[in-house]
Formats: structure tokens, sequence, C-alpha cells
């Protein structure tokens, strides 16, 4: 489900945080901008020591494995529509509240962090990225150390606390940042409404699968909450809440930020399946083979039940088995024979163009109505 | 571990909300203080519907699940010394800011909530005060309905996201209390302060518990941040922080705070002992059927190391294990006659002492005092 929005450089070096920072006016997608991010991310961090050692080396320990996951994190993505809903709204870059908005933007990636690593316990995934997954990770120190108990369940029990620590930190973060008291009594609700549906969203997926909902609106419902509002359209209002913008605009913004976050996914949904394993990363149609319950999946089904009952109960007894390559194939062209290739890509096509529309005719400015179009068509276009 | 902190009445009635509610001066411990913090959560919750009921059903009954795990809490302990914090400090429960602050304390129950939802997962509780927990609850649904996949991780996978809902509208609640941005600034690092403090007590406990770290200093720690800091410190340190109180009564209200909270946790430790089934509400003799690692059983195993291997085989064979009445008459009596139990209640007589001195002589209004030193005795001379 995580993928990055735009295919910008790897986790960013490490540079010396210096307030002047935030006045490099660093420009979303760029090493510099995720460099920014990064230096707010490591100066947080650093607050909380204090706070942290006292506990102890077991939850020092705790801590800084937090710490490494959040920092070799990966686009900025969040932080990114952000900053950019706020220059867009008006917000100057080389004003004193930069540094401060920057550092509100940073925040999400620490929302962020808690959602991974709780999906991570919730979807039983053993690795991201290439690395161990957080509750994986103290599974195994369990093992090797010998401990008692049951190594899984104490890998899941240290994750659960620590992806809690991320979200008490997220809004430590946001306190700490040190925005003027009404720029941050404009952004609390927002955020409050984001986490919020972030979570609900998250929720809906468990669910859905539970249920085995199959219909197209279930999977656009999850799509709209777990990934367009928490991912683009959120950001961009939070951003504009910083900046005291204007109803038009966040409007715009949100319309913007719900299409072009769908049609990101329904992209995302058609490289998990058609996607080239080389520019990926992953194993071809990984999707198929995991069972992940789609638009494009839906789509097929509505019309395999309509139309071609065989081709409706290969689906449902293919879908999320192990699958050989030939197996993927032929699948392929079932989806693509049904016509969901071609539905999807349509839907695709609208959201991005309303969601360009819904910006171009905005009050945002030049330059972050350039920028927008750029992410836009980045998440939406991308083959990877 | 989650035992009310004074002999107060049951779950309160719920009681119309108006504004006047804080005025009515409500005394920490009275039905009439568990009524108005009823009427803050209530209010809260009422105001996260238009937040959840776009996301639909599903999302609606999550919802509904905290909501009335909430509202069936228990004697807002947190919140009435976060209460008596403000009021010792000078805060007036006439003034216009009384229903924000008693809004922002009652959000200490929110942060509650995710500790106990999370922790009942971490600890396989099946149930809490009488009713299935989060976990369960959730369990049993997929099991009734026939859902697909396995019932036991759904159920901790919906606990774990409706744990973070409650710790992320914990914020909320903060945020929209309506606290002046200055007193909200004084509140927000101690905010941040317990929640870190509380997770990272929840993590050494479960740490120790793995590694078998039977030391009195590791349960002492443990008692510190997983109890005392979060129960009483922090909560009277909130209160004190939004009263804009000096250095000095901070002071003693953490040392109040610390030591009470201690001396509470060391009375529960007894309680699980040798306390009353009749009186306790659980069976006789439960922590040591549980094996939980108090400081009264570390103060025992020091003492048979140092002089009766046998007694010190006999703890570490049979404690934990499915103990019958008998078993449980003998580890009492070799508990006491270690001389486990003075000690255990020497430590309380001495914190209590120090932590009811450091209150005397602290510029806490004359009521808050009093109110202390009452919360302080029914904590750690009660019997259930």
């Amino acid at each position: 489900m995580e993928v990055p929005l735009s295919a910008g450089p790897g986790t960013p070096t490490r540079t010396p945080a210096t307030p002047a920072d935030a006045r490099r006016t660093p420009i979303p997608g760029t090493p510099e901008f995720t460099a920014a991010v990064q230096d707010r991310l490591v100066e947080f961090f650093a607050t909380r020591r204090p706070i942290v050692e006292p506990l102890g080396p077991v939850f020092v320990d705790a801590a800084d494995a937090l710490e490494r996951f959040v920092l070799r994190g990966g686009k900025r993505t969040r932080p990114a529509f952000a900053w950019t809903g706020w220059l867009g709204a008006g917000g100057d870059p080389d004003s004193a509240e930069a540094g401060a908005v920057l550092a509100a933007c940073s925040a999400l990636e620490l929302v962020q962090a808690c959602a991974l690593i709780h999906d991570d316990i919730i979807d039983s995934s053993r690795t991201r990225r290439g690395f161990a997954t957080v509750h994986v990770d103290f599974e195994q120190r369990h093992g090797e150390r010998g401990w008692s108990g049951d190594a899984a369940h104490f890998g899941a029990s240290v994750a659960i606390l620590i992806g809690d620590l991320a979200l008490a930190w997220a809004d430590d973060l946001v306190h700490a940042a040190g925005l003027p008291p009404a720029a941050l009594a404009r952004f609390a609700p927002v955020w409050a409404q984001m986490r919020t549906e972030v979570l609900g969203g998250q929720l809906l997926d468990i669910n859905g699968e539970a249920v085995g909902d199959e219909s197209v609106e279930a999977a656009l419902r999850i799509n709209r909450y777990k990934t367009a509002a928490y991912t683009v359209e959120r950001p961009l209002h939070l951003g504009a809440a910083i900046a005291a913008a204007d109803r038009d605009l966040i409007a715009a913004y949100r319309t913007f930020g719900t299409d072009i976050g769908v049609a990101f996914q329904l992209r995302d949904d058609l490289l998990g399946v058609f996607g080239d394993p080389e520019v990926t990363g992953k194993p071809s149609g990984d999707d198929l083979r995991e069972g992940k319950r789609t638009v494009l999946l839906a789509e097929a089904l509505r019309r395999a039940d309509a139309t071609d009952p065989s081709a409706a109960h290969l689906l449902r007894t293919s879908i999320g088995t192990d699958l050989g390559a030939d197996d993927v194939t032929r699948l392929r062209a079932v989806l693509t024979e049904l016509g969901a290739v071609d539905e999807v890509e349509r839907r695709i096509a609208d959201l991005t163009d309303r969601g360009l529309a819904a910006i171009d005719s905005s009050s945002a400015t030049p330059a972050a109505k350039e920028q927008l179009r750029g992410m836009a068509l980045a998440a939406t276009r991308r083959t990877a």
C-alpha cells in the first residue's frame, strides 16, 4: 500500500541542521526538501532524549528503533504536500515562521510511522523497505536472547507500544514546532480530522477483508480515507490552514487531494498487477498473490458476474493463492479482457483531469500550481 | 494493574451537560466530579460524530465501542488529580476558564483508554470490569458472523486501531478544550512527558517479564513510570501547569505524586496477594497465580536468596502457576516469614509520610492539601 508518490531520490543524507535551512525554500521532491524534513525530525528526536533516558537503556533502545525507522523513511510525500499547500496559500518561505511550518509538516512522518508499524502487525508483514518490520525485529531479539514467553507476541507487543509512541510524538512535534497560537488553532481540527480518517480507513480495510466485501464502492471508500485524505487532501489542507487560506482555496485543495490521491492509488493497483518488477522492485503480480482488494479487482468481478461466470469463478478461486508466472499472465489477460483495466485507466484520467482543473482555477500561487501539477502527474502516470 | 485510587461510587449516571457544570466546583471523588468528567467526555464524543459518520457504519461501530469503553470507566482518578492540582495552584473553579480546564483534565481518560485497550492485547486479557476486552469483543463478532481469516488476529487488529483512535482523540480533546494559548503551551510539554513515560513504563514491564528481571529496582522503576508518574505525578503537574504554578509547588506535587503513586502500587501488590476477595472482587492470591512481578515478590526473592534457598526455590517454581487455595496460603506465609510484607509496609509508610510532608509544606491551597491528604490515605491504606 505504501508507495512513494514521486520517483525521487532515496533516503536523503543527513546535513547539519540550522535555523537557516528553512530559508533555502526547499522545493518538494528535491533532495534539499527531504534533507530539510530529515533535519527537523533529527532535531525533534534529540529533544525526546532527556525524557527517554531516565527510564533506562531498554526504553532508549525502543526509542532508537523508532528513530531509525522514521529517519530511513522515503520521499516525505505528506510533508511535501503540506508544505506546498502552505506555499500555495501565500506562505512565505523567507518568513520567520517558515521553520515552524516545516517542523509541523514533518510531524506527518510520525503519524505515518505509527500507521506503518501498526499496519505491519495487522498485515503480518515481515519486511519493509528491505528491513525487518518493527515487530519482527523485536521478535528476533527475543528469540536470539532466549527470553521467556512467546517471541512473536513479545515482538507485536513492543511494536504496538512503539507505534503508540510515534503517534504521541507526532502530536508533541506539532506542539513543539513553534507555530503561532492562531495558526496552531487552525491546524488542530484538520490534524484531528486526518488522524481519525486514516484510522477509519485502516479499519474499513481490515473489516472489508474479513467480511469479503467485493464492491467497487467499498474499495473506493478505503482508497479515499486510507490513502487520498491522508496522503494528499489533508496534508494540503493542513498547509492551507496554517496560512489562513480562504474557503475556496481549501475546497480546491481538497478536490485536488481527493481526486489525485484516489488516482494515485488506482495507478498503484495497476502497477501491483502489471508493473515491471525491475522498476517496481516487487515480484510481478504481487497484489494478485496477496489477494489485495483493489478497485481493479472489484471492477473485474462486477463485470465478470454480469457477463462471464467462468472468469468470475477463476478470479475468486485464484486471487490470493500462491500463483505461478503463468497464472499471473492468465489473470492479467482476464482483467484486461473484462475491460477492468480500461475502466480503471479511465477513472485515473477523469480524476486527474478533475483534480488538475480544481487547482488550475484556484487562487493558489503559480509556483504551487506548477508544483502540484508535477506531483499529480508523477503520482498518476508513474511506472514504479 | 488498574485499580481505582479511591473507593468512590461506580460508573456515574449521566446528567445533562451545561456550561454551568464546571461552576458546581465538583470535588474529586464525589459523584458530582465523576459526572462532570463524564459530561465532558460525552460532549467530546458528540463532536467526533461528524468526522466518523462519513466513513460509514463499520467505523461508527468501532467509535461506539470506544465511547462505551470510556464512558463505563471508573473513578476518573487521573482527571481528579489534575483538577486538584489546578485548584491547589490557585485555579478558580468559578472562572470562565474552569470548563476548559475540566475538559483538558478529562482527556487523561482517553490516554487511559488507549493504555488499557493495548495493555489488554499485550496481556491477553479476556475481560475487564466484567465486560469482554475490546479485542475479545471484536474477535467474538468475527467468530459469530463467520467472517474469513483468523478471529483472534482480527480482534487484536481492530483493538490496535481503536486504541490508536483513543490516543489521537486524547490530543484532540486537549486541543478542543478551549484552554488559553499560554496555558496550552505550558500544558503541552508535561502532557508529552506523561505520554512518553507511561509508554516507557509499559515497555519496561513487558521487557522485564521477558528477561525475567527479579530485582527490586526494576519493579520500582516500572511502578514509578507505569503507575506513579502517569496516575498521580503528571496529572497534578498538568493541573499546576495550566494554573502557571511556581517551581516549588510543582516540585512538591511531583514528590507527592511519585511517592504516593508508588505507595499506591505497593498497596495494590499487597492486596493482590492478601486481599479479601469479597472486598477486592478478585480471586484470592490472584497476583501469585498470574506471576505478577511485584516489589513484594522481588523483595521476598532477594531475602530468600540470601537466607533461605528452599523458600527461594518454592517461590520460583510455584509463582505463576495454577495454584490451589492451600498453595496460596503457604506462599502467603513464606512472603510474611521472609519479612517481605513488613518491608513493603515500611516502604508504603515512608513514601506516604514523605509525600504528605511535601504537600504540607507546599504553597498549595488549604482545601487542596486536605483533598490530597484524603486521596493519599485512600490510596495507600485501602483494603480494596
